[in-house]
């Protein structure tokens, strides 16, 4: 997997939530995971399906990182991650997938997402089921870090 | 949705439990989710994009139940959801959606899977970002429960 494949999902993660979540994430060197683990309390995932491709994307957030954004986003003060977190995750994930479909068809490289699942929960593992590499990106932000994985045949 | 797209998921989860994992499972009448929450503590979930549909399906076992289909199945004990155990449960999931996808093409219904994702870790709760209805499956057994969710657009 290249690093052509990978930069429209950060790309689109700085957008997002940068705009709509007024929050400015840094990001390190996309790495294949190996023995890291994306913990957080809350994370969205989708599943990606292409004509010759297909793979799953995760997006993982801290519990402090989804609560502010929520806040900064929609104005609402929440110290648990109830339905309404659920939802802006599962809304993040789709808008950060189909930003990165958008770019990516340019490029010739074409595929669909299913519809995205948000998993909750303390500190919950996402193991991507994949025989080739998963690529791990963390963020971090002023109020807590988020985990980008994906993994694509 | 109606019964008989869910009915081969239920089909499938009962012959590769009963089969690979020598467990009968006995299941309750498929219902829409409302308040229900499958508790577990390892789940299989995968996305499933069609040409005119997508939709993600999940799997959440007790941790008892999974402890017992590997031993069962592989003949390995083990205490805690480890790798094996994990990997177990996407192969589960993997064959519980290519079995139904196979009765459901037999219909006319056509659709392809992404790569499974297995979620782990204490009670973590698995929401399905969909505008439908979201249908719950609970299986039970002598080692503890199972839950199927699904969902289609």
């Amino acid at each position: 997997m290249n690093v052509e494949f990978i930069n429209p999902f950060i790309t689109a993660l700085l957008n997002v939530i940068g705009m709509m979540g007024h929050t400015e994430l840094t990001f390190e060197k996309p790495r294949i995971k190996k023995n890291d683990v994306s913990m957080g309390e809350v994370s969205g995932l989708i599943g990606m399906v292409g004509p010759k491709t297909k793979g799953s994307l995760s997006i993982t957030f801290e519990k402090s990182l989804a609560l502010r954004i929520m806040q900064r986003m929609l104005g609402e003060k929440s110290k648990v991650i109830d339905d309404e977190v659920i939802d802006m995750v599962g809304e993040i994930t789709n808008m950060v997938s189909g930003g990165a479909k958008k770019e990516l068809s340019k490029k010739g490289f074409d595929f669909d997402m299913a519809t995205p699942v948000v998993v909750s929960g303390t500190n919950h593992i996402i193991n991507h089921m994949h025989e080739g590499h998963i690529i791990i990106i963390p963020f971090s932000s002023d109020s807590g870090k988020a985990f980008i994985e994906i993994c694509f045949d």
